[in-house]
């Protein structure tokens, strides 16, 4: 297909400094979990990129000094020579299509726990360390601000001698030093570093000057710099942040601009939309006349190409958008603007950095495994045979593997027993905030739709005689998952008291629409993501007292690791939802339920006319019992395999699904080791050297 | 010396299957946060232990199959043949010192989150995962148990290659398959496999017997096995054990026993005394002929004797006692016993492995850095010169770098301020709980005090002028820190209204004495660790009402992470403290206090008559001022370098304090790369093969 006239402008070439973006799509610097652990998977993952048609692709934060440790978290480093190599790799990779490559380099400060290195962390001004690890930082003599330009220009030498076109300076995110040394709240200096803005700036001009003149003649040298961080005068404000644009002006080469910390830069979907930093930042461009990159998930080419004919930004940024499809500027070159794999901002990828694992991707299964399993995002190796593969249920597995088996060739049948294709997305996508959710379901939908060799049917439920009857080689069942009403979970293994009253409601419940009676309503999370708290929001909207009860010590707790944690507090104040950690549901009476401390013999009443019970899901895996009772039929049926996946067989994230609809359509029929498989290892794996 | 007859009990050696340990000696499985991701480090932390003359050198946790994979933890790996060269190389070094080598294999089942390999988890019946990672496993089917099976024999054949001496069954800390079905709560089987205790055990008494026929003839099979979870009728209770160890009784070659999970097992000193374990374990011998090491935290030669001779115990068992001083079974063979460096008990250790980090320990500053700086427990470099050292300060960073100085034979002259030695460590060993604390203290003066080129001076509160006077070559200053008082800290970087208050106290006013009047308190814990909760008591025991208050959502968020954390909040909650989270301290007035919501705009008062901080530390760092103020004088006085350490430098743990001591006194006229360090690097480091 041919590109959109509208489009050409995205197209254009950008002149950074020495070096020469050849379009305006510019992949920002974004953490991954794989970092200088693994090389080769980290140099994969960028490479797709570059391919995929960025003008620019950028690794993480890239630790500088061991001083700046941010272990546990696995991000790049050049603290000696030896690092070159790693990185060197990736530059090779990256180049090899085309794009530049970009380095950010940073010393943490005080956000660096130097586990690892054992090192005395670094700051401004005496302060206990960001992230609670019992220690603190030691306010920087000027020996050490000498040290610290010295320790930035060697790493920028290494950086050039690894291959990199262009090398970032890092204010922004809360998490480096050159940043630490603008805040108010964490420079108490009285030297020539801190007190006014003019000394508070100093120390960033000078690594930015320090830079350039190490590296400047062939690498442009870019500073990644934080506008606001919603902290009042603590923090940067727009306010100062335009005076220090100003100051700075054209000394960068490039400026890349968004809001700190992560959770305000990388929101989710739930609590932004595409383009809600520009408030923020699209005054920069009026300051320099050096381009501008900026971020905001965009995945629209209308909105990039609008923001760059308003002389908002130079250049498109995009950390999660490029993850969710690394193809996502050939397709806008192609015209193929309909095969965008858009990103739905549920941050699992942010998970991977925070869990310190590779990097993983709901819409992409492929990222995290271009290297160990040797997968593309946009290409998948051909059918091997002839085989009709049925396929019922069409949730995100059903869908995912539907859509990669005919994207392979294959012929396949897609059975999905209720008149609407989706499954959990559709109805989580109907919740208040997860509306962009659905893009998983709408890629895959129309992917599909124009396979000749899939068919869809619709409100077709099918029993163990007629998958029987179908004809099919092999059988996929992916009929999901159901919420338990027992509030059995992670806290009790036994249903609570009361369970079985009309009153009490799961998760389908409420998102099929029946909903409590008015009254108080106790929501019981025993989960811990996010679904509780969007019930939670339901329920306040429908004008429910709720009382949030939890197990945990914490509300939602494992949203930390998809940044969602602190709006997700503020967010059930401000509805006025009770909040009661720390407690199980031990009985529910229809007025009254009864509630234990976990720490203590407590017992706690509250005056509920109803609960709603978030604790585990069992599988819908009745047809998949049902064929298993019927093995010695499948011969004779031409079945050589039934296969349960996604939440038929383990109820998880729908980032699992849509992965395990995704393996099983990669391993159908593929040869030993076609998957990075060996033995019982399904992917290659580095090693350490000794 | 010579061996005191009493202990020569001790060094018999104990017949385990088909190999002989050396002694009763035995390290058992410990976690340390280096595992397959260092191989050398590793390597050498074990056979260190191996030379100080334990018997047996254990691994920690291996896992045997990517659908048990423990990421971010980092452990042992026998995935595939690939992961025996790692695990050969320990074996090797620990066998080249007389000790047995062990491997504790697993398959983590629904206590593995598999977010490295992507695989389903396993478990008895449906669950989520016991981590809070949104994934439940799914209930392994038979076929999943002849896989398990296999993939257990295969990992065990695969270290007998290696070169281990005993393979590991692991049934213990909820942290295997294995236990999982012996737990009510976990299986739910109505199958072979579930049901009576009979089939509860099936799996267990497969996998022994597995091990046993794979590589029995030249390995013994040991079976770690929890006696207890303290979980009632849902986990394994005592009484049952009983029935399990009856059944089992002679088919493991070695009974290894505790209680679990870890956090029960791991007790820290301040929830645990030596031995507390016993009362939970001592019957085993009573029910087997096989032998039966147990564990207890056990320093005291002379408990250890008792426990041999009284039947309870045949080998001795430790992993954090052999953390803290890998020679205890040589100083006891030697007769030096006084030599020994007890663990405290502190559990420093454990955050290692909890922050996926090489293991650390308060006592034994060296642990950890055996490989990357070459550091041996016992063995210091000789000096190099006769240079003189002043050390100021007999805290915890002061007494370590004297003693270590001294080891290498330096003149050293430590100069107290008051008329103890100790620091910190002594106030805080008085603290309830905490007194096996002051072994840091003790330890270390005991080493000092027969040294004839050491001389310690207490009562003597030097200045600048004295220093400089004093005639030292090296000056180092380790004054230590003191809490603020104004509330600032993480939260708050401006002190609350009335912190000027004379009803304002800190940690520092405790511990010397200095109470609130009667009334009640709040106590305002911006630390996160253990000091608040440890006051709370101090305060709820002289009688106060005590409102405990923290920014953060969670009661002494970090001891997670030293396993003192669920503890804590029980212990809390007995003693009646009022908990309040998510709440700054804005104002106090003498008579009430203003507390702000982290997440809202909400305001809580409470009436209390006085207000304790625990936010952060300032260093005494005066005199290194005044130094630093009068560098031009040095040269005139001899000195040629003067250093800040431990709190005075960065106010931190008192491991934090041990390590600076420690790393000082290395440092100190060292070649480069002695220590290991290169360049800006100041270790070794593993590097990827690619």
């Amino acid at each position: 297909m041919a590109r959109d006239p509208r489009y050409d402008i995205l197209f254009e070439p950008v002149q950074i400094g020495p070096v020469t973006a050849r379009n305006r799509f510019y992949q920002v610097p974004h953490c991954n979990g794989m970092g200088h652990q693994m090389p080769e998977a980290h140099a994969a993952m960028r490479e797709i990129k570059a391919q995929g048609g960025w003008a620019v692709v950028s690794t993480e934060e890239c630790e500088i000094h061991p001083s700046g440790d941010v272990t546990p978290y696995v991000e790049a480093r050049l603290w000696d020579d030896g690092d070159i190599p790693t990185l060197a790799l990736m530059c090779e990779k990256v180049k090899a299509h085309g794009a530049l490559s970009a380095v950010e380099l940073t010393h943490n400060g005080y956000t660096a726990s130097n586990l690892y290195s054992r090192e005395v962390p670094l700051s401004p001004s005496p302060t206990p360390l960001k992230y609670g690890y019992p220690l603190q930082a030691r306010a920087m003599t000027l020996h050490d601000i000498r040290e610290y330009r010295r320790w930035h220009k060697n790493a920028a030498i290494r950086a050039k001698r690894a291959g990199f076109d262009i090398v970032y300076v890092y204010a922004a995110h809360d998490l480096s030093l050159a940043m630490h040394f603008l805040q108010r709240r964490r420079n108490q200096r009285t030297d020539d570093y801190g007190g006014s803005l003019e000394n508070r700036l100093r120390l960033l001009r000078e690594v930015l000057q320090d830079t350039k003149d190490a590296v400047g003649d062939t690498c442009a040298v870019a500073l990644r710099f934080a506008t606001e961080e919603f902290l009042g005068e603590g923090g940067v404000q727009n306010a100062e942040a335009k005076e220090i644009v100003q100051h700075l002006a054209d000394l960068p080469d490039l400026w890349d601009v968004n809001v700190a910390a992560w959770y305000n830069d990388s929101l989710t979907s739930r609590f932004g939309a595409e383009g809600y930093q520009q408030p923020f930042t699209a005054w920069v461009k009026q300051a320099t006349s050096k381009p501008v990159v900026g971020v905001g998930r965009f995945t629209s080419p209308d909105t990039m190409a609008r923001l760059v004919r308003e002389g908002a930004l130079d250049l498109i940024g995009a950390a999660r958008p490029s993850i969710a499809d690394p193809f996502l500027p050939k397709k806008i070159e192609t015209g193929a603007i309909d095969s965008i794999r858009e990103c739905i901002g549920c941050n699992i990828c942010v998970s991977g950095d925070m869990t310190i694992t590779p990097i993983r991707c709901t819409q992409n299964p492929s990222m995290g495994e271009e290297w160990r399993k040797g997968w593309h995002p946009e290409h998948i190796p051909a059918r091997k045979s002839e085989k009709r593969v049925l396929v019922v249920g069409a949730g995100p597995a059903g869908l995912e593997a539907t859509r990669a088996l005919g994207q392979r060739g294959y012929e396949v049948m897609l059975a999905e027993a209720g008149e609407q294709l989706g499954g959990r997305v559709l109805k989580e996508s109907a919740l208040p905030g997860l509306s962009e959710w659905r893009r998983v379901r709408d890629w895959r939908v129309g992917r599909i739709e124009p396979m000749p060799n899939v068919s869809v049917f619709r409100g077709n439920e099918l029993g163990a005689e007629d998958v029987l009857a179908i004809g099919a080689d092999a059988v996929v069942i992916a009929t999901g998952a159901h919420w338990v009403r027992t509030g059995i979970g992670r806290a009790a293994s036994a249903p609570f008291i009361g369970h079985d009253s009309a009153q009490v409601f799961t998760p389908d419940d409420l998102m099929a629409g029946r909903f409590p009676d008015a009254g108080p309503v106790l929501l019981y999370d025993d989960d811990g993501f996010y679904l509780a708290s969007v019930l939670a929001e339901v329920l306040a909207a429908r004008g429910h007292e709720v009382h949030y009860v939890t197990p945990e010590d914490t509300i939602a707790g494992w949203t930390a690791n998809t940044l969602d944690y602190r709006h997700i507090q503020k967010r059930l104040r401000k509805l006025g939802v009770h909040l009661h950690t720390a407690k199980t549901l031990e009985a529910f009476d229809g007025g009254q339920a009864r509630l234990a401390c976990v720490w203590s013999e407590d017992t706690l009443r509250l005056p509920v006319s109803s609960v709603v019970t978030v604790t585990m899901r069992l599988p819908n895996d009745a047809l998949y019992q049902d064929l298993l009772a019927r093995q010695g039929d499948w011969q004779a049926a031409g079945i050589t395999q039934v296969r349960c996946l996604g939440d038929a067989e383990a109820p998880g994230l729908i980032a699992h699904a849509v992965y395990a609809g995704h393996r099983f359509a990669r391993e159908f029929e593929a040869a030993p080791g076609e998957n990075g498989d060996a033995g019982d290892v399904p992917f290659r794996r580095v090693r350490q050297r000794f």
